[in-house]
């Protein structure tokens, strides 16, 4: 029988109901993209950097090479289509001035950052193609540019996120990843933060630390502890084969990450992301990196980790409306299949 | 240039961008779904009572059909593979427990309703072949199954919602909406009723009120003003051509609506859906009905809408994992387009 389930952190009901996948369909789902031929003229392809923006980051094996020249491992660029731009870069009066008139038109300038990840000189398309020592770049490349704005002191917030595959919002193929730099906290963020305290006045204890505990000894959704990182299907899954990755450590953010901890994240992102897009047959997902605001809302009582979202049905009106979310595969049986899948990998 | 605004009730940020429309995609967007021969076999149309389970409402004009028979102009079934069951119905052993032996598995046996509301005995597929008439029937069978539930006393909140369209999560193509009465509030709502509740407290005003004077005001937003409605599109729009339609008179629940609001309202909403289907070519959408909860959390505080959010891009991590939003058309824009089809519709 369908199940209520709250989240672990914040007050989000999610609805477990197995019966819901044996629903009659009519409506024709959209049909899988087919792979383009994008690959001729992807900007994002080694030997095409005078198609980006310039890097504000890149790792090289050879130091003498140019910027904004081939030989790069992973490369950052400023989004060439900001959704958000850093102060200073266009005047049109805006600018200067944080409006606040009334209650109900309540506006900041859009300044902040907006980058792209470039995750491989290759146009690969699939995070299962990449090796190892590929994530571990992609990783560093996170952490060095975190630190790098935290440092500006320009930022409150920072969302560092994945979307792969068309259903999961992604106009490009080329394995990328992107960030953004915010002068507010989002909302989902500022929640989580605030029970984190909240947990925190109350038991003196962190409550991503005790959640880690429980599921490591609860074992029927944990997926695999690793030196640094427990990884599990959350209680409370709002999609099936949701799956969190937490630091053992504790750590409110992201950038604190030491380099055998990043070593050790890079593996285990590989085999958890590959089982996901291989053997769940799932090409398209979101993953977010949860970390501290900058602001003083943030503070030692968060820990941060990530969220990676299958994307397999599309969100309705109830998601959308209420917050609230429909799951049709328990994350018990999510973490059956996944469980499985990594421990061959490994 | 971008630029962030805040929703008027809750903490949600969005960021307007309009420069993302003009981005590259390499993506092969999702094909749109072709229109299925569903007819032939759809469980909602008019002699095929027997496919879905029995009515607990239709409204028919000759009163001695019989139930669960032809003759009917909209008809609420209980939905076949529920997300929510009502209680009794299910006897597992989780029936009888409210579970929380910690925080961290919190859990409610799925009690509740979850039912169809059939929009036509026709097969239509298209919110714009109902004529006013069918949607005051629809209306009416919101009301009525919304009221009924209130008397029984087993929910503490409803939602009322559209899913049209693949990409808004429909699976059957004949004209639905669907109501889920649960036993939880879900947590948007929560935060809307707790916003208006401090607004109320802080000012003495309802909040929603005072948001139809400004928009009424500022008259950028404004879609059109009815004898009893005010549709706009909200100042911080999540989606292009997000539309909020408000009741003039505060009322906190929807089932308080009258005969004359409800003919009002009916031929309000087929003008509005009728111009984002044809005129911006949007045939995917999500609508919500936000109606008071019935336990304490609710009160003369809150305010009935609805909410109608388009189906154009599919979310990203950026919206799955901060709850925050970039939208590509701003709502003075939306609001110039749809304004002029509106008043061509009437």
């Amino acid at each position: 029988m369908p199940e209520l389930r709250k989240d672990a952190i914040i007050e989000r009901w999610v609805l477990i109901a197995p019966e819901r996948s044996q629903r009659p369909h009519d409506v024709v789902p959209e049909a899988a993209p087919e792979s383009s031929s994008a690959a001729d003229a992807c900007p994002f392809c080694e030997h095409r950097e005078s198609m980006t923006t310039n890097e504000v980051l890149a790792y090289r094996d050879d130091l003498d090479e140019t910027a904004n020249g081939p030989g790069w491992r992973v490369r950052v660029v400023p989004n060439k289509y900001p959704a958000i731009c850093p102060a200073g870069t266009i005047d049109n009066g805006l600018e200067q001035s944080v409006s606040a008139d009334n209650i109900f038109t309540t506006t900041l300038p859009g300044h902040g950052r907006h980058e792209v990840i470039i995750e491989s000189p290759e146009h690969y398309t699939r995070f299962s193609q990449l090796t190892d020592s590929q994530v571990v770049d992609i990783l560093r490349a996170y952490r060095d540019r975190l630190a790098a704005i935290r440092e500006e002191g320009e930022s409150t917030a920072v969302m560092l996120f994945k979307n792969m595959g068309a259903r999961a919002g992604a106009s490009l193929e080329h394995l990328h990843s992107q960030l953004i730099a915010m002068p507010v906290v989002p909302i989902q963020l500022a929640e989580e933060v605030a029970a984190a305290k909240t947990y925190l006045q109350r038991t003196d204890r962190c409550i991503f630390c005790d959640l880690i505990a429980h599921e490591t000894a609860e074992k029927t959704r944990l997926l695999v502890e690793t030196e640094h990182f427990t990884a599990f299907c959350p209680y409370a899954s709002r999609m099936p084969g949701e799956t969190w990755i937490v630091p053992r450590r504790h750590a409110p953010s992201f950038d604190s990450i030491s380099s055998s901890e990043i070593a050790d994240l890079a593996s285990l992102m590989r085999q958890i992301l590959t089982s996901i897009e291989t053997f769940l047959d799932i090409p398209a997902y979101n993953y977010v990196i949860h970390t501290s605001p900058f602001d003083k809302s943030g503070g030692n009582h968060y820990h941060w980790h990530i969220e990676i979202m299958p994307a397999v049905s599309h969100l309705a009106g109830f998601e959308l409306g209420g917050g609230f979310y429909i799951n049709a595969l328990t994350p018990e049986d999510a973490a059956d299949i996944l469980r499985t899948q990594i421990v061959r990998l490994t």
